[in-house]
């Protein structure tokens, strides 16, 4: 049985991975501490949880790896001590998916905590960065958006399927975990129950991300909230490349994951998947679902996931197994 | 005081039709009847209502204006029944939207049940048809998705701001309460709530009346299925003319819905509205709220209406009022 | 046309108010407010909604009733200012409810702030103080639980239709509209939502109201949190005095209610209502619905109202009309 | 390993058991089929569950254990060829809930199917049956009401800390699940969102279940429908015998409950938890959370279960571990 330590464990991502620990069989939560150093210990948000100790940096000692649960720039610090005591870290934060300190800087407003650190920080997609990830001492776990975005479209951006010139268009429709568990307006729920919004269109801080991985800026990301607490949908239109059918771009798909446990092409061939996902289907799982349609001049691409899981947790997870050498899907399936 | 009759006054549209004239000072419900000849009297929904009696089309003699709020195929007869009577007819249902008889067939999988009358039926967009309504004695009220994006776009169109040849991606998210009254799979609270999926790429019956208004085969849309009972938004990705900005759009659409009662553009100038369209600005009353933001190469449009207002009943009402001579937002403000 | 202001217009019960004196034949909004003096002017909440300005007293001289929308102590020095110069003045916070200043002060923590008007305040539960509140210069409205409890319970009482020495358990279902406008961890969407809960069992504030209206403390009353945002549910348990049964308390309540426009109470004779309340049922509008059932050894009462209109401003401005000598449903229906 | 057929998997507590047995060490789900002869194999529900194929009794053969969760009266027949394969049977329907079939009768409305095999039957209440339920070869899994009420219930009425001439109140409120997967105007969206309602006073049919176990009629119940999926919180007003304090009955079920791994009581010693059961605390767990209150006369006790759960599927995977020599946590913790 080997250990961890979840640092920031009492916000919702902390709490997913308390819960998906708790069924790992080969690993589990020994040290579950508050994001910030000279906070109080808390009380259980739930009954059934694991009190939460005040932070203290030297209990990461004692565990083999480390999950970053913290607000982007607390999280730095944590990783370059954790990584001082030779631990493996998995940083569910903004801090280390940005490859450029210039790129952090303008999105979130600060200069970099700890710029040393980013050359050899992996972008923890799973599914693309196994091999590096397995190595890694520093995995960068993907945002919620992108991993959303991301999973669809890089093979068919790999397999030039799409017309290089024209936008990409990326409407997402997110749950309201996704915003946290601290109220606020846009969390209240006169605000959100029987209401529906788009907002920071343009601006929000995913977009940097998801630029640098698919390598093209010609991606334009429109996030909505959901009255629902877990999930995000996201719909891509896409231009296909000359001659290029929905059809060939499934293919690519199921191609590219049909050896993955975590991602499902619907449809196309005898015996798989029909219809179109949703949220449900994937809440409470580490799964990606992705359907393909043409609808007249465009391929619609729709995938799903789980924000807390797939979308966090779950694939932080998947990457902690990964560097701690147990195997990928253990407390996942 | 006028007097209209409701046929079809059990669903939603019905009810919301009865709610509006209940606190309307120029037009009463006087009958209220079933959508289907042979129906039982049904006791009132809501313990508030009236009692909704048998289709009886004789009744109709002693009405000014006939609203239809019965299923697509069930109209048709009822409306040639009421204009032999000379009486206002506003359609709610689908039959009188398309001007094609060959394409009402494609879409409803039926032949058109009174081709003879589809020459003199207004598609009552209010705020674009207002003179024909005025003078029509049969108006085909406008579907909920189809208002959503035809109120945004038909200026942008007319004044030539988009790239002719770009497809036009209408992703729209709509309340259940546009599926009707009737229980199914589709609206089983289990299947809904915490829920969120797209459904009917490619194949949804509005295509065809979206395409027809718009003059255009361009527009690519995907419905979406939102846990909320009221309200659709839509989110608009267009690629702009050359030399086109967001500002020229949001400009258009000041311009031209400035004198509008119910429609209302956010932000561009000192003192407007700020911020986003959300569900809950529209819900219960008759507005259409539209916002305009760059994002990247294209324009995002972001419309949010109430289904059953202005997507269904308010609409109605509006075009009836002025078909009767009355003040169009009588009822409505 | 008389005129009103709305002091605290910014919450929840002020947008109520301003929505209902919109579609007032009789009455206008022409001071709209915020509840706090040196709080900033604010910016509608809805675009439709009229700006809210600061407070200033001294406007109040231009209308002719006041609706105190504010948190409880803060309504005293404004219910002052506004009887001084002679004005109606309907109190929608808790300031005026409780007719001993000692039971104020042990309820909310502090000295009443204004225990010379004490005795002049009506309690106003319309359908029970109808001709004190016609003539009445202060209105103290009453709180949404207590609303939904006294209308059902006062005429049995007054029958003396319950076992005298009995417990009466009053078991409310609220939601969370009722806890204001301002986030918190208790109206946080991942805390309410797909949850339940009860709460403030044997503290809640509205206890002393309840027992002060009913003359009697033998009520035990227990609220719990909806994830709606409109509506109050009680269910009553009710030991019946000797003889009597569940269709006496009904026949009780039905003559009781019987010209009352604004409550309903299901069932016991042809043509009556059948089934049981549902918030569906009393939502956005005024009415209270009641329903009486035999169970085994007790009797149960269901009662449902919307709690921002007959739980507040609905009976607000139902109580504002009779002391302008307007007609008591004006605006309401 | 050992194995388990699922009888009926297409429903809510057939799904539930699949997600359970899915990470369950020692017990998997080898046989998954439809609850109802000569209906057609089902396609799985979600794209990650089993195929479910058409019911095939001689297929019962290989299995260890069997779990029905049929429609009553469908189950009695399954049970009765399982259990002359000599396999352990937990049924979820009502069909062994009910010792003396008259009442069975006067319930279901139908004339018991299986009345030979009533008196092995074990009523498999775990915390209240378990050496029963350990030897018996059919368990009958409680009703999710009963399960909310009995569990807080038994104790205080088995030390006879109540007065036992005073009626209890049970005020329950469900989640839709409980209402089955088949959609139905109860459980349409626009019927349950935003709504709530109490239903089947007094006509109830757990109400005989609830009598008998608790070996008294003066239990009064009332259900109620919440606009959630998943959750029973019930509200019980209980009046105390001559001296008994609520401290006294929520130590009688802290000592009964102590080792208890699925009943956890709240309060009462330094260390407790603080506070009152929420729906969300259960949700997905099996646990039973009960908190005490004194509120004047009576005691207030609130319990709160995941129905799926401990209310279903989870209490039935107790039963099966406990009569298949497996640790009776296994799967659930």
């Amino acid at each position: 049985m080997k250990t961890a330590a979840i640092v920031g464990a009492s916000g919702y991502t902390g709490r997913e991975l308390l819960t998906l620990l708790s069924r790992h069989r080969h690993l589990r939560a020994s040290v579950v501490m508050t994001a910030r150093a000279g906070a109080a210990p808390e009380p259980a948000a739930f009954p059934n949880d694991p009190k939460i100790d005040a932070l203290d940096l030297q209990r990461l000692a004692n565990v083999d790896g480390v999950f970053l649960c913290t607000p982007h720039g607390a999280a730095s610090e944590i990783a370059r001590a954790a990584l001082l005591q030779g631990k493996k870290v998995v940083d569910l934060s903004a801090d280390f998916r940005l490859r450029d300190p210039a790129v952090y800087a303008r999105t979130y407003g600060a200069a970099h905590p700890a710029p040393e650190l980013l050359a050899e920080a992996v972008y923890g997609l799973t599914e693309h960065a196994r091999d590096r990830v397995r190595t890694a001492r520093l995995v960068a776990n993907p945002g919620c958006y992108p991993t959303s975005i991301l999973l669809p479209l890089l093979p068919l951006l790999a397999e030039r399927l799409l017309d290089a010139s024209a936008p990409i268009v990326a409407d997402s429709k997110s749950g309201t975990s996704g915003a946290g568990k601290a109220p606020s307006e846009r969390t209240h729920f006169g605000n959100v129950h029987e209401n529906f919004c788009a907002y920071g269109i343009g601006t929000h801080r995913h977009v940097p991300e998801i630029w640098q991985e698919a390598r093209t800026e010609r991606i334009v990301f429109v996030p909505h909230l959901l009255p629902t607490f877990r999930g995000i949908l996201t719909t891509l239109y896409l231009t296909p490349a000359p001659g290029v059918s929905a059809d060939a771009m499934r293919s690519c798909l199921h191609e590219r994951y049909a050896r993955e446990p975590f991602v499902r092409v619907y449809g196309g061939t005898a015996g798989e998947t029909r219809g179109l996902p949703e949220l449900r289907c994937v809440q409470h799982n580490n799964q990606c679902h992705i359907a393909v349609a043409q609808n007249g001049p465009l391929v619609v691409v729709v995938s799903a996931i789980d924000n807390l899981q797939k979308g966090a947790s779950g694939q932080a997870l998947q990457n902690m197994n990964l560097m701690l050498g147990l195997s990928e899907s253990d407390g996942l399936s």
